[in-house]
């Protein structure tokens, strides 16, 4: 068994409003950066995940995606596995 | 001027307490995935940046960073800059 580190990230879909996104928008112009065409706001989740191989990772990943991290009817996520390293 | 798409990721520094982390990996230890060590959670902001270079996004998004998405105390961050695709 080996430690891989699965980096999940979950993002509202294109079609639903943002909120949190549009007041970071206004915040960042509102500090200057008039360069800041949009801010979309998400979630990260760094999980540890114990397994044979990383092909197991992956699909353990995108099961807890499923099951708990993400709604699927708003969000969409992305699972990106590495061999974990020492921190 | 090109656009921009900075993945900016705001993690919890490692010696912070993550309650958050600390739930979701008991609530996936319940439905079954026991081979989760750990979970941190954070923060994924998707901004996009109309700049001249990748190289000017980039500072721009960690100037964002420390200026207002980040609280340097207790988190860190890391920017991931690409060139737009259309979505």
């Amino acid at each position: 068994m080996s430690r891989f580190l699965a980096s999940i990230s979950v993002t509202l879909k294109p079609t639903v409003n943002d909120p949190e996104g549009l007041t970071i928008t206004s915040a960042l112009h509102n500090l200057g950066f008039s360069g800041v065409a949009g801010v979309r706001s998400g979630k990260l989740f760094e999980v540890t995940i114990e397994a044979t191989s990383s092909e197991e990772a992956q699909s353990l990943a995108e099961e807890m995606c499923t099951r708990l991290l993400a709604n699927p009817v708003m969000e969409r996520y992305s699972c990106r596995i590495a061999p974990e390293e020492q921190t």
